[in-house]
């Protein structure tokens, strides 16, 4: 069941972007001004909206809409890029009252194409007349790309003054899709909090959750996450523990919506949990955990359900990170493999035999050097990986 | 033809470290102690003969012999496998007439089994007999693992005071081979050079040809260059002049097997030259060709012949090399697709359809900050990559 704030409207209509004909366009708006936070990709490269979210989102933490479309990414698009984009908020303003600058755009789809300008005025149109009566699903269906699910995510809280909500969509099947451009995300809240707050929260939710995923290594140019705080449950979050429920409510819908994306990486049949204690920092920690993470070596093994540790062993070995080769320890699904610089006695081919056909496996890495810990969720790279991505474009 | 220096001698034969019977041992023994140089893996978690032939050129850069046995990499193997690497030593020093401390190993096989002692011994008695009686092609077919070919570089050059030879041998099809540990050079001269020269020479010219190259992105635990001058072509390499010239041709002879090396990389069917140039620093430079290198979206475009140019632009806007966007360019095969933040007129798919589909391919990318430049191979990835890497071991 899907717990959505109060105060938001959402639509979607088909402008046919895309070369299949569905809902490709989705507009979410706020009964009255939200406070906004956001996270952008740090890829040099921007699309167009991101540019402009960003000057937004810098001269004023506020907002009432967001206007997302799938199938054209506006990246790589120069100034056109830049005006059409501009243009788009304009146009979209009148009929759904509401003004320009309080508009947030995110595009996702092939890079490098001008905006199809001639269907933005009828979808447009469209999106005004049918606002308020699609749902959270609709607008999630919307904006997905390659993905082979949609993924929502909600939760109702209970705060000192009443009941909350909080909301999640995402997209994205990579960091980056074949050509594509990836990770899009709206969170939303009908609690009532100011600007600086949930800039805090928004930022510490994204770190635990989509910072610490990997399907490719790739980085999209157009990744946004946009988050809106409308206080339209008249609930207003002042004390120190809802603040802290507010946040590790966010934090868990982000979570969960990130491990849709991983779950739903292009061609992937694993989800790797790699968990990295013991480490001398947390970002030792973390780069022994994105280096096995993204070794192609490891990832296909993990899709060949063998158990190589030579391989888990050789990736924490390339890092920088500090440690005696001696303390290091590895286990794959709660088997330990490797210790003391060797590996264990366990038969652990028959052992991890039944584990590894499993969906979601863990990797536990422990260091001996410290207390830094790290945990990334990571996605295998097999056949359909290749298929997904060698060919998409042509 | 193979120019093989003067005063090596070769021997193959078949202990039976592998499960196809083939030789999987190779002996080369020079007849006058040489200078030595080498550079080993830096993964931290190094191999036995790794460890030992790093402490032997340390105490002392001379050697006259290597010996090399595949199907077993002698890594995380702790104490015991140390001993074992020490005892191979100590057997084969009497019946070869070379002194334990003068004798280089080097193993590349199967990750975490103990060396198999008991055929050691008759290998070792094998081997004394037929030293002289093989070639060094012999040794290079020898030490293959998953190579699909072997792979020796050979040149003859004329220095002041007469003719000498420059022979190199080496073995991976990766940068680490699947629970194989994978990447063996030799590299001979009978030029008569002092140790301090000769190991700037090998240093340089293994960072301008092993350095620059990648397959997976994974190193091994058994990397190892172990470079030989024994002096026996009685010509002094004294002069600036003929240092260069052996210096040069150094360099083009582990180029030559590194290419082989990229060419035979696990399932690769291209071989990208990825040439950044315009950086602010040569680091910068070589960061970008890296990330554009490894990424497998990158990868995968290449093996699909797809003129994915968008690819590229993302993996290098995720580096944080200095450039301004605009100023960035990026070509194909000489074809060029991205300038001024936007994509080229050109009809890329067209003029692209029939250079992507050689084995060799350019990626050239100027930054537009400077002088820095950077030049690395790289492999790409498709169905044979995830057919050799998914089920190695198992």
């Amino acid at each position: 069941m899907t717990f959505t704030p109060q105060g938001f409207r959402f639509a979607v209509t088909s402008a046919g972007f895309r070369k299949e004909k569905r809902n490709d366009v989705a507009l979410i708006v706020s009964d009255s001004l939200a406070v906004a936070a956001a996270t952008f990709t740090k890829n040099r490269f921007p699309a167009a909206p991101v540019v402009i979210g960003r000057e937004h989102l810098e001269k004023n933490p506020y907002a009432r809409a967001i206007i997302i479309n799938s199938g054209q990414a506006n990246a790589c698009t120069g100034d056109e890029g830049r005006k059409n984009c501009e243009q788009v908020l304009e146009w979209l303003s009148k009929p759904i009252c509401v003004k320009t600058k309080d508009i947030l755009p995110a595009s996702t789809g092939v890079i490098g194409e001008q905006l199809h300008m001639d269907k933005w005025q009828p979808a447009i149109s469209a999106l005004a007349s049918k606002l308020g009566r699609c749902t959270a699903e609709d607008a999630a269906k919307a904006i997905m790309t390659t993905d082979a699910f949609h993924k929502i995510s909600s939760r109702e809280i209970s705060c000192e003054q009443g009941t909350v909500r909080v909301l999640g969509l995402a997209k994205g099947a990579g960091m980056i899709c074949p050509n594509m451009a990836t990770l899009l995300v709206v969170l939303l809240t009908d609690a009532q909090i100011d600007a600086a707050n949930w800039d805090k929260i928004v930022k510490n939710a994204v770190n635990h959750s989509f910072n610490q995923i990997t399907v490719d290594g790739d980085t999209s140019t157009n990744d946004t996450v946009y988050a809106l705080a409308n206080g339209a449950s008249g609930v207003k979050i002042v004390s120190e523990s809802d603040r802290k429920l507010l946040a590790s409510t966010a934090e868990k819908v982000l979570q969960e919506l990130s491990y849709m994306v991983v779950k739903d990486g292009e061609g992937a049949s694993k989800v790797a949990r790699i968990t990295v204690t013991g480490a001398s920092s947390d970002s030792d920690a973390e780069q022994v955990a994105r280096t096995v993470g993204q070794s192609q070596l490891v990832k296909t093994a993990l899709y060949g359900q063998d158990a190589n540790w030579g391989r888990i062993v050789a990736a924490i070995g390339r890092t920088d990170a500090a440690f005696n080769a001696d303390d290091v320890t590895v286990s794959l699904c709660g088997v330990e493999l490797f210790r003391h610089g060797c590996p264990t006695d366990t038969d652990f081919d028959s052992a991890l035999a039944e584990p590894l056909k499993q969906r979601d496996l863990s990797i536990d890495i422990s260091l001996g050097s410290g207390q830094g810990s790290y945990s990334l969720l990571a996605a295998d790279l097999g056949h359909e990986y290749v298929d997904c991505n060698a060919s998409y474009r042509s």
